[in-house]
């Protein structure tokens, strides 16, 4: 699969970089919000860049469920999806809050969503990945299309930034699975908790995964994609390339999200300048995802739900880091001294 | 000094605390978000609590700027403050972008501000601590008098939560000659370059200090204020210990604002329940102060700017936490399944 991805606009960017040096405060005092500007004027190709974000939740349920690697059971995965287009989420309310859209997507979940106001792939559940791949090929394509759809949709709808996410009752396990296929790491180093597995469960959850990485023979992404991943990771796969090649920036949330931007990148490595990390989640996989990317989260708030709540919370960011560089007089307006 | 601090109300945050384990979520899977909501509750008596947010701003001069401890002219102060009250400073486009109010003092600018919609203290700048006391007793203690009353009227106008911040050239000295005193660390140690001092400033800056350390005799925390601080940072103690007088959530800004809400803490210890602190600024002293204070910053975005930059930044995240904390459903409401 080759996905051509949009370069950041340099011009935009050295426009962006000019009016934070005339700004009425010292150089480089803003931090992050400086970066952050610059970058939202990268991904826009506006010198006062605007962020109109939308909020992608993808959801799919999971073979490897039955293996006992959650503490939820499955029939979780549809009832959140109702409980997030309802406004009860997290999400929600964390995307009413700053004000961006929220689209859910039914990836695969294990009971119907025909009553429901989502995006319907026609995809079904994940196969149990501890004894066979995941997702068909033809699966893995067909997610990312839609995915890359919604992009493009995005795009023609004004949207300047998209942030995924996810809900799937045991898609740690997938996500953890890539990022050890992605990163070379150990199972038993990279596995977590989750939504709250003790111990115990850690361990078993480590052990299944080295089942699935001892069963799979993949040497390319979208291989890995399939053996491993499941259809939220797919679709988000094709979001964030979909982000890449309509030109619109992408907030990675945690583990799962952001494995889902890691193999998009792995297909298409031009798309790294459009990413932004929008939080560090305590599962050990998320860190080393991160540093695989060349990504520093934005918040480290210790979020660990999905949902894309923390790449939503990492919005009310990006905002204040548009507000200050759109609004802020710079020295000459102002009439002030410069040292 | 005796300021009677009212308490966190315990029935608010238990109530609080029982409606995060009912929310449709892994326990504890907000993290943070879910500690500031519990807070939140604590300060405001509400069990779903509203953050309506007031930024104060004090500024001042200061005697030690003729030592040359800054980068930028001390006339700054006046015309950062009229910046401040047209929109265009980053503090002004901050509090807009989170629905918080801005109010701007004059606790001792070296300039006429009578033409500034500001709150007049009549002080004046505050003499050279590097060679004699930078504040009498009076002015300290007329100071924080006004910053408390700061805080009554906020209370009257329905503010839940204060954020301080600060103008003035030459003020991290103070500050830090302050978390010096309070934490018996050496100048040497907790110096930084402020708005942008070389390392040879920064030396430079550390002798200057130094030497108000040798001067100075301070036995208490006020003492030391008036030894060693300024009129903003007076301002900001008075402010802060308004907050827990009159039942507010007070949120610490950088290294200057931080200095001040360790004195008041000095001088009122029950107040610590009722701070967070904003951020984490690179300024060396600020890690320091927030050690000894006991707190764990919300955000860490590098920034260094004061203005209350860092703590109006951290506003948004406490306006997540209240939106998660009061608009998400129940596991019940939500006909979600648990584990």
């Amino acid at each position: 699969m080759i996905v051509e991805i949009q370069p950041l606009h340099e011009a935009a960017m050295t426009a962006a970089r000019d009016r934070q040096a005339q700004l009425v405060k010292p150089p480089g005092s803003l931090g992050r919000l400086e970066e952050l500007a610059i970058w939202l004027a990268g991904v826009t190709g506006e010198a006062k860049p605007a962020v109109r974000a939308r909020i992608v939740v993808a959801a799919a349920d999971h073979g490897v469920a039955a293996e006992g690697v959650s503490a939820y059971p499955p029939e979780v995965t549809a009832q959140m999806l109702a409980t997030f287009l309802s406004g009860g989420g997290a999400v929600s309310t964390l995307a009413n809050e700053t004000g961006a859209d929220l689209i859910c997507v039914d990836a695969g979940v294990n009971a119907s969503t025909t009553h429901l106001d989502v995006v319907h792939t026609g995809l079904k559940p994940s196969a149990n990945l501890a004894i066979e791949p995941a997702l068909s090929t033809d699966d893995v394509r067909h997610a990312i299309k839609v995915g890359m759809k919604l992009a493009a949709t995005a795009k023609t709808d004004g949207i300047t930034i998209l942030a995924g996410g996810e809900m799937g009752i045991g898609n740690t396990t997938p996500a953890t699975a890539l990022a050890c296929w992605l990163t070379g790491k150990d199972p038993a180093e990279l596995a977590g908790p989750g939504t709250g597995l003790d111990p115990e469960g850690i361990r078993h959850k480590a052990q299944i995964i080295a089942r699935a990485l001892d069963r799979d023979q993949s040497e390319t992404p979208l291989a890995a994609l399939a053996s491993l991943g499941g259809g939220e990771i797919a679709l988000l796969t094709g979001l964030a390339l979909g982000a890449g090649r309509y030109g619109l920036g992408y907030v990675c949330d945690g583990v799962i999200a952001t494995a889902a931007a890691a193999i998009a990148a792995g297909v298409a490595p031009d798309l790294k300048p459009r990413l932004v990390a929008g939080h560090l989640s305590p599962e050990p996989a998320h860190a080393r995802l991160l540093a695989h990317l060349d990504l520093n989260p934005i918040l480290d708030l210790q979020m660990r739900l999905g949902e894309a709540s923390g790449a939503a919370a990492a919005l009310a960011i990006l905002k204040l880091a548009a507000a200050a560089h759109g609004g802020m007089h710079t020295f000459a307006q102002a009439g002030v001294s410069t040292g």
